[in-house]
């Protein structure tokens, strides 16, 4: 049976401060990349986080950011290498530590925001994250952007001995050129359930998506990125899943694929 | 042989800031303390500083305490058991990550500051610190105050099923009670470096000290509190080695010990 | 014209955190107490949060904490008085710069939380959170507790002849002495709509409130805190509102009251 | 009589951490530059720079950078122009309440680190700081990079009806089109003491500096950057400014120039 990962971020609550509805989305994943206390996350919300990954059988990630919480760790911050592999050395730990409080594995490194973007687009930052993930367990997954945009930073994280998984966004538009259409373009996020349903299919089962021009191009992702922000959002993971279990392919953690 | 460990803070600078003569001391003692981010230290100090220890043999242990960097986390600070436990969890795994980066195990847990103060005084503050160490490794010692005031704390940690180390500060006066006599008052600390050396081979040798009536009272304790300040820090922590080994006292991590 | 204040804290949202109300509350209320990026708020909700209610007319006060976001300034957090003096100074000009750049007065100030309770209780600590009025601006008025239990604070600040201005909360009960019956205790916070706004007419009115014995006790309040956490918080506010209006109590900022 | 202002970055300690001779350097400047609380600083700091400050009589100036303690504010950082604009209010409004407490004016407004260097090269980031300015008080000087470099930031903010003020560094070495030659290179910063000395003569008497290619090039500066990081940099400061008084050079606060 054909299988794929549905990854969420969560745990991105702070203090007395709600983001998210983790409680209902949980249900519907198969991996967790939780928020690590930097640009989301306390200690507090990330032991209520992984206790309720664990409670699931979802599979746990590390979602490492930037030190800034008052923007969410998207903004783009110049560090340097060294940093980068230290901060998220740091990150994984912490949470690495709830994963071992409640016996489960950490499964997965996942880096969010800015870090992300650039991670993609930056071998080398790849590599500093991969290195701190080296580091701590060479079992751990890289979580990646999959397609043309993430394909150097992927093989430079491969080639630490590392695995690394591409990651694919249904409800984001591609170019015919296999990268994501920048946010600031129109249509660049999809918001049709039934659109974004079939797109997760069609990335699922046939390793392709629908670019912008309406062509068919090749997208291999082992994991699809769904979002619990709001009661639709969380409807639309349901839709996806249905979809996607309705055509025969099973929902599984990335770790857990053949 | 008899033997005795010589633990220090160590890892307090922050970003440009510098604290402590890291490099000086860590030659000269058997525990490094590490501070993991929150009332002190950052990433790339915990980097330098683990790398550091591990280059020295010298064993590591993790320095938790309260989020509060402008003062040092020194103030008392009212959390609640829960955020108690799951702060040092967040700390310990932190560091634990930089160990695991330089293939050392982390051996110890020793709260710093107000965070100190309060597990020594209250056996509840001092168990939610064991709970997460164990947590994540139950071969992990915790440290906190010996002599009558940490008494109860040390065995609330043990009935946990962990291991509590004693430890004593032959820079520090004591009262006939056993407890240590507040910085408030005069006396308090002691400063001739011939003193505080006659007093740690007394706490090592015999397990006693003299406290502030002339009284010697027993004292038992298996690691001995240096500080690494400033150079005459520095020589104090070489006169107390050299006083110790030449009476025939090793000087070994308190984890080692029989 | 008997006239009344009605302030609520506001502004405590957080980079992408939402938290209150704001913009349905402000409608119903003379006074807005402004978070000043310490225990929440941000310099972009300070922003919005000011213009606000400059547009509205509310008078603008500043509502200074600890340095604890991750506790909402709620905790207790024992700093030096020069400590509480200097933070909140700090604090105050911050949210003076915005009230500044849109032209308006800041009319009072407030600590939040931990800083509140510490304020109400401890004369020393009022003074200090005076001095720093007094160094800013001596028309600006000092918020603090009314009845038994902030008095002695309340006249500390007179002493530094700055204005107290005592305040009462209508959906809280008090015990016969006048203090505040403690939030562990049943009955502590009362919810009922209509209760809320008799207790509200009687403290405005009348200069009293029905204590938890059924006896009725002098409470000499010149502004009554209300909330805008949730709609039905709002709806009470307009509830309550309506009621001194009613009444022929107009409802002012408490700066220009007679 | 001509003049030129001194000004050096001050008040960057935090906590216990200490940095800077500011107790020595204050001695022979005219402005200081003092940090806001977000890249260095913290209120106990800045309450005792401008108390030091207000009593040698030397202009004091808001000296805002990016949150980012980490860092000490050097790393770049891609804030929104409306973010910039309220981190700066927020941080002017900060230190304008210590000067209100200590009965001075608050002078002048340089950005540190990332955001100077940002706002040298950025007209709009250069308006945005600016119009936080304007937000305060029109008569505060906006402090910017001297020569080509700056010189469209500059006159984006004098757009503003305000006053910028352009600096020169009399140890960093120029380019011929008038540009700092980048710390990346070598001979960037001059470290001998005559020849800054020399230097800094050439740029307030003349206007005009030694480019690298052996040139004198025109350079128009009304404030030379000076530092106080040890005692090395202490001397240097004497230097200049004996060589200046005895050409006949007055040191006067920028506000204070004809």
């Amino acid at each position: 049976m054909k299988t794929i990962d549905l990854n969420c971020d969560m745990g991105e609550s702070f203090g007395v401060y709600r983001l998210g509805m983790d409680e209902e989305v949980i249900k519907h994943i198969s991996s967790a990349n939780i928020a690590c206390g930097w640009h989301a996350g306390d200690p507090m919300v990330m032991a209520r986080t992984v206790r309720m990954a664990a409670d699931h059988g979802v599979a746990v990630g590390a979602h490492p950011g930037y030190s800034d919480l008052m923007g969410f760790g998207r903004r783009t911050f110049h560090c340097s290498l060294p940093e980068v592999k230290n901060y998220v050395l740091y990150q994984i730990g912490a949470l690495l530590a709830f994963c071992k409080a409640n016996g489960i594995k950490l499964r997965h490194v996942k880096p969010h925001g800015g870090l992300y973007n650039l991670a993609s687009a930056d071998p080398d930052v790849a590599m500093a994250i991969g290195e701190a993930i080296a580091g701590v367990d060479r079992d751990m997954l890289y979580v990646g952007l999959g397609g043309t945009s993430g394909r150097s930073s992927a093989k430079a994280v491969e080639g630490l001995c590392l695995r690394a998984i591409r990651e694919g966004f249904p409800d984001r538009a591609y170019t015919p050129e296999g990268t994501l259409l920048s946010r600031r373009l129109p249509g660049a996020v999809i918001s049709d359930p039934e659109e974004v349903a079939s797109r997760a299919l069609l990335m699922a089962k046939e390793n392709k998506v629908t670019a912008t021009d309406g062509s068919t191009i090749e997208l291999n992702v082992q994991t699809l990125c769904v979002h619990g922000d709001n009661p639709a959002a969380v409807d639309l993971v349901k839709r996806v899943r249905q979809a996607l279990e309705s055509e025969g392919i099973g929902i599984k953690p990335m770790g857990k694929m053949a």
